[in-house]
Order: structure tokens, then C-alpha cells, then sequence
């Protein structure tokens, strides 16, 4: 009896009320994503280690739960959990590439695992929503605009709070320090730059020197960093800074492109905005790159991603680039729940639950049960004999929308709706079962 | 460049067409589970090795996946993938016992792992779709008629042919055994039952005097096997028997109330019959058992479970008596595939996918994606620049069942839908956006 019972650490488990909430959120995620023709995969949770290691050693190796079982007791750790859907998508397109078809749209919603330190809010166990579009030997641009107009549709039908998509193309970094001969570490140059709002230019020139920078090197990173402004201005701006870069052109040529078709794609001008700077800590991708934020700054982030040269170059020979974008919902569920933003939390899935007054009463509130459920109303019925004071507890621990009493009033069977209103009073009505079903439609 | 991209062995993946089946299967069983007011639960993978090996010895436990991690180095094997749903959901009802709603309707459709000899048609990875009825104490006997009743509505939403539910109850053979002084292992006798339709009365009689039985018990075992035909039938005649045993009695009269609460429930007689010799092989349940078998006898057994005394003595001294049943849909999946059974296998989710004819037509195209997607109309839509032949071979391969071409005829864009009739002939139509809105919805 001195078993602990508490799901592990860093593993989230919740409550029926919280578990609704979390599955209403993944599913609009997945019918969105749906929308926009991305078929949905689910590869195993398990790899062979060898594919899991494959690119080479990285944070996320030391973090692998590796998999052991009398089959493969000759080569302990051979198998282990995934650690992202990426790798799985990598060694899939490898695998099947005969049987699917370029550009391939796939949307995955699936549960991966990292062995990082214990953090509040950080999980050991954490849903990805991920999806990519992957072209064979090569993958038009278009397709990168394609996948901010998803991320708006997303986060407005979430409907938790204003967002701002930041958009980004990695090339215009690439080709300024190609230009300008700037051979210090991109990320440091990048972190100094982020901070440009918080301290004086001679500060930042300061920094700069300090890394091995000289003036002309300096002044041409000033002048870029004054880019800012709506998406047609930086877009004027970056071009009147006459970079003769093929990388900066194409990268600058890219953007407007993305930012042009966002507009063909209905997306509303408020939602994005081009963020040179959010390059910074997206190593992975190579040209377009994306970062989604939500206004309420207790939250931030909610979304990254961007456009690859090669998927799959440690599995296949064929080459694969792609472009796509991830949400990490477990995450975000528990800044919701933490902050309080969730709405609907209710005990359970139930639209209405019926509750017989005695046992006289059972067997039409197992019928009117019977005749909801036939008109697709989510049903609870109460079938434990307790006393009435009890069997109203369970209505409002529930805290369903609706409850149906059945009860013999003057030798009568009737059906009482009962409904709590908005302003906590319940309201009661006797009705017939058809007049029941109309209501709670 | 040698590494092996299959899925290990054991472990099924599927092609975005046969996935978006599986999706479709496994949606429809929760939402009709929710239907009933089953509320969806998604506990973690893994647990502690003390919990899933808490009942005591078991073929399982060898088929145990451990889990490795640098956090648990200390303690080697002492967390491990579950084997089943009902494990996690006992210890996730003593852990949260407070908070829950007794009794508890929670559903849960998820992977389980087991480390099985390889064999064809049978998984390490599977999904198992469960729903169980929880009380706290106790829990009424009406409850166990309402899952019938949730089998009867999935297997006629999946639509996968005839079938129909055979109903026990243990405590009928428990009071039999009792009242004749039978004390021969039960599964024995059992298996020596279920020969009886294919071999005559003497050799059953040798076989049963093998086991030791003596003659008045033999004869009446015998007469407890002639007990056949209708539930009606059935009860009346299990009555005649007239055996003076609590424990008989109290089966029958479960028995009884299960059928009469069927029919309340709308269930049509056709899909369900008692089939008392189903007990053998469900050890786990103490009351009433069930069984579901699709009439395409490759297929077989699809769907079984009972009632159980406690759910979770082994974690919390509360008692919980259950009722519940399990779909193993991994296999049935399988089997519906092999026997080329399932419908629908379009290799995308997609109702309709959009290509410009040439780079002209690409404004238009995306604007009639946003259009559609607008008004929900799952919309892929091909954005690469690519030779026409080969824009046609993406629309086959997809076998989506609408395309839209945008091309310019005589200075003049126009969208033409392309729909495949069922005599494979293409039908074609030049229609405004509008149009082609109402067409496809």
C-alpha cells in the first residue's frame, strides 16, 4: 500500500475538466492544420537509437530514454523514446519515399520525450503539433508563406490572446556577415544586437570592438539594426542599403515573396510583422524562419519554425528540403491553467447527465438516455441507487450544463430540465423529451 | 548511409491514406464513447516499475519495456512503458481520488507496449480504446447494461460488417461449481465445455471422469450445457434448473436485469444473445462478461471485457468496483486491411487540391485556397513550379476526389473543376469559386 501513486516528475497528468480543455485545444490545432491539407501521421514512440543519434552529438542525446526488453536483451539501449517528431518525419520520408507524394504536407500531434532537468512547467513528457511541407530535390518559397497564414488560423481559432507572427529570412544575416567579412561566432554578434533597446550605441560599439569588430564592420551592423517598421518599410529599407550580397538578394527576395503571398492569403496585416533578429536560436534552418509570441508576456513564445535545406541527408541519399512549424501545447496548456486563461473547464464531456429520483424512475430515465444519445447529445445517466441529497452533489460536482430529474409527481412521471443560468440561479422547467432535446441543442 | 529506416519490428506505421482511416476509426469510437459520457483521460506512457508490477507475477511482466534515463541512473528499470490502460487507470483513480466524481465515466484511447514474440497480425506498439465505469463502494448492476449498449452503437458506426455481443455472467459457473462441490480447475472444465458441439456426449463424459468429476456432477454440467437459444430462453431456462445457490442466483438475476435494461436502451435484439461459455479466458472479471465477434469468422473476437470487484486494491484501500470493456484497434485495423476491408483510402486528407497552370496563375490559385479553407474545405494546394504532366501525376497519385486547374484561356483566368466519376471517367466543369464552393460541400 506504500506504492506512490503521483505521476512521475516532469510528466503531466490532468483532471476530466482540464483534459477536455486539452484535447479541444489539440483537436482545433489538428482540424486546422487539416484545413490546409496536411494529413496527419503517428510513427512509433519508439526509434532504433542509431537514428535517434544519427546527426551527431547535441544537448538533446544526454536527454534520450532509452528503451530496454528481454527481445533486444543481446544490445541494451538499441531502442528509445523520440525525442522531437522531426527525426521520425526524416526517417519516414527515407522509408516510404516511393509511396508518398512531393511536396508532401504532413501534420503530426504526438507526445515526445526529453530528460531535462526539473523545471516548473517544463515537461518530461510534452505534445509537439508540428507540421511540414517536404519537397523532393527542391521546394518553392510559396510554401513558406503558406505556413504563417496556418499559424494565424490557428492561434485566432485558439482564440487565447493577441499574437504577432515575426517573420525572418536567415540568408539577409548569412550574406551581411558574408559582405562585411564579420567572422565572429553569429550567435554572440546576434546577442549583442538583442540588445540594442536596452543600452546606448556606445555601449553597443563597445561590445562589438570587444569581439573583434572593426569601426567599418560596426557602423554597416548599426545602419542594419536601424531597420525597423511596418513590413513595407523594412522591406525599402533593407533594399536601400545597396548590400551587391547574392545571399543578403536572395534572402531579401525571399521575404517579399512570403510577405507578398500573406496577403493573397488573407492574413490580416496586425497578426505579423518582420523581426530581422529572431534568427537567434533557430540554427536549424536556413532560409525563411518564423517565431510566434502572444501579447500577454507572461507566455512569449508559443510557436517556431522555418525553412531547411535537407530533411533527411542522414538517412537517404535523396535530398529533401523542407519548411515547418511546431507548437509545444503541453507547455502552453500549463501557462494557460497557470495564469488562469482556460475557460470551459467542466468535470466532464457531458452535454446534459439524467439522475432517476427513485428506482421507480429508472427505467424511463434509461430510455430518455437512450433517446438523447440517438439525437447525438452527450449523455451521463445516473444509475447508482444514493440518497436524493447525494445524486444532487453529483449534478454539481459534474458541473454539466444541463441535468434531467426524473420524478413521480401525482402518480406522473415527469422530466424536470434543470439549468444553471449565467447569474448562478437554476432555472427549472417540466418538459418532454422532445422539448428537452431542443433546448439543449 | 546504412541505417536501417524501417519501423522495428512489431510496430506499426502506416501511409497517409491508410492513417487517415485509422484516424477516422479510432475518432469515431471515442466520440461515440463520449457519447455516453465517457470523459477522455491521457495519462503518461510511463510509469513506475512498482506500479504496472504491483498485481504479482504475470506473463506481462516479462513483456515489460523498460525505461532508462540519466535522472534514473540510480535506480536501473524503475520506470517502464505500460502495458494496458487499466493499470494506469487504477493508480490514477487512488491518486486523484478526491477530485473525481464517483461513479467515474472516463474513456481512454492510447498506445500500449508489449514485448511479445514477433507474429504476424499481432503488435509490440498498439492502441487500446477502453471505457470504464468507476464507483466508489459500489456500483449498480445497470451500469453493466449500458456497455452493451456503447459496443452495439460503435460496431454500427464502423460499419465493418455483422456482429454480435455475447453476454455471461461468471457468478452463474462460480455457483455451479459451488453447489455440485466441483473442484476441478476451472479453466479445465471450461475448455472441455467448449468442445461440446463437436464431440459426442460419451467422450465428453470420459473427458470430464478424466478430470475427476463424478457422475451426478457430470450429469449435471451436462444439463447446465443443454441451456441454449434466446435470452429469453435462456433465463427461463437457467431458472428451471433450480439451483438453490446464492451465488447462481445472483448471476442469473444480473443476467436478468442486463437483458431487460438492453432493451430499454434501444439495443436490437439481433446484435446481442447469451453466451454463458464466454467466461473462459476473462479470469480478471468477477460478474458480467462480455464479448463481441464480428460474423467474418477470420476477423473473430473484436472488443471484450466485464465487471471487477476492485479496481485498484493495490494502491489505495478504497474499493472500486468497475465494469468496462476494451477495443484492441491496432489489430482489428490490421485485420480490416488484410482481408480488404476498409473503405476510403485516399492517400490524403484533402477534399480538394488547387494548381495553377503556369506562375500566372499562381495569385489566383492561392486566393481561391484561402477562399475555400474560409469556408472549411480541407484544401491542399500545389505550389511548385513543375512541367504540367507532372502537375496532372500529383492530383492522380493524391486520388484526392476534387482538383482545381486555374489556367488562362484567351486572356481570361478560369478555374476548372475536375471531378473523377465512378465509372473512373473525369468530369470537368469551368465554374466560379462560388460554384465550386457549393459543388464540393
Amino acid at each position: 500500500m506504500n506504492i506512490n501513486t503521483q505521476p512521475l516528475s516532469g510528466f503531466m497528468e490532468l483532471l476530466p475538466g482540464e483534459q477536455a480543455e486539452f484535447d479541444r485545444l489539440k483537436n482545433l490545432i489538428e482540424q486546422t492544420y487539416n484545413l490546409f491539407g496536411f494529413t496527419s501521421l503517428d510513427t512509433p514512440l519508439i526509434e532504433r537509437s542509431e537514428i535517434l543519434l544519427a546527426k551527431g552529438s547535441s544537448e538533446l542525446d544526454t536527454q534520450i530514454y532509452f528503451v530496454n526488453n528481454g527481445l533486444y536483451a543481446k544490445e541494451p539501449n538499441s531502442i528509445a523514446l523520440r525525442f522531437d517528431l522531426t527525426v521520425p518525419l526524416a526517417r519516414y520520408v527515407a522509408e516510404h519515399n516511393e509511396s508518398l507524394t512531393f511536396p508532401f504536407r504532413r501534420c503530426h500531434i504526438g507526445k515526445v520525450y526529453r530528460g531535462e532537468r526539473a523545471q516548473r512547467g517544463r515537461f518530461r513528457e510534452f505534445y509537439q503539433c508540428d507540421i511540414d511541407i517536404i519537397g523532393k530535390n527542391k521546394l518553392s518559397v510559396y510554401y513558406d508563406a503558406e505556413l504563417p497564414s496556418v499559424i494565424y488560423q490557428v492561434f485566432k481559432r485558439l482564440n487565447i490572446g493577441a499574437f504577432k507572427i515575426k517573420i525572418s529570412n536567415r540568408k539577409i544575416f548569412n550574406g551581411l556577415f558574408e559582405q562585411f567579412n564579420i567572422t565572429a561566432p553569429f550567435s554572440e554578434v546576434l546577442r549583442i544586437i538583442d540588445k540594442a533597446l536596452k543600452v546606448t550605441t556606445e555601449e553597443l560599439v563597445e561590445e562589438f570592438t570587444g569581439l573583434g569588430l572593426d569601426n567599418s564592420q560596426i557602423e554597416n551592423l548599426l545602419k542594419f539594426m536601424e531597420v525597423r517598421g511596418s513590413v513595407e518599410d523594412v522591406i525599402s529599407r533593407l533594399a536601400a542599403l545597396n548590400i551587391q550580397n547574392a545571399l543578403f538578394e536572395e534572402g531579401l527576395s525571399e521575404l517579399k515573396i512570403v510577405i507578398q503571398t500573406l496577403e493573397l492569403l488573407g492574413v490580416e496585416k496586425d497578426y505579423y510583422e518582420i523581426d530581422l533578429g529572431i534568427v537567434r536560436g533557430l540554427d536549424y534552418y536556413t532560409g525563411t524562419v518564423y517565431e510566434t509570441v502572444l501579447q500577454d508576456s507572461r507566455i512569449g513564445s508559443v510557436c517556431s519554425g522555418g525553412r531547411y535545406d535537407d530533411l533527411a541527408s542522414h538517412y537517404t541519399k535523396e535530398k529533401h528540403p523542407g519548411v515547418g512549424i511546431s507548437i509545444g501545447l503541453s507547455r502552453l496548456f500549463w501557462q494557460l491553467k497557470e495564469f488562469g486563461l482556460l475557460q470551459n473547464i467542466n468535470k466532464t464531456i457531458a452535454q446534459v447527465v439524467i439522475v432517476p429520483n427513485d428506482s421507480t424512475n429508472l427505467p424511463t430515465a434509461i430510455s430518455v438516455a437512450a433517446y438523447l444519445r440517438n439525437h447525438s447529445i452527450k449523455t451521463d445517466l445516473l444509475l447508482e441507487d444514493m440518497p436524493i441529497k447525494r445524486k444532487f452533489a453529483y449534478i454539481d460536482k459534474l458541473n454539466v450544463p444541463h441535468a434531467i430529474v426524473v420524478k413521480t409527481v401525482n402518480d406522473t412521471e415527469v422530466l424536470s430540465l434543470q439549468h444553471k443560468e449565467s447569474d448562478g440561479s437554476i432555472k427549472k422547467q417540466e418538459l418532454t423529451k422532445e422539448e428537452i432535446l431542443k433546448q439543449i441543442l
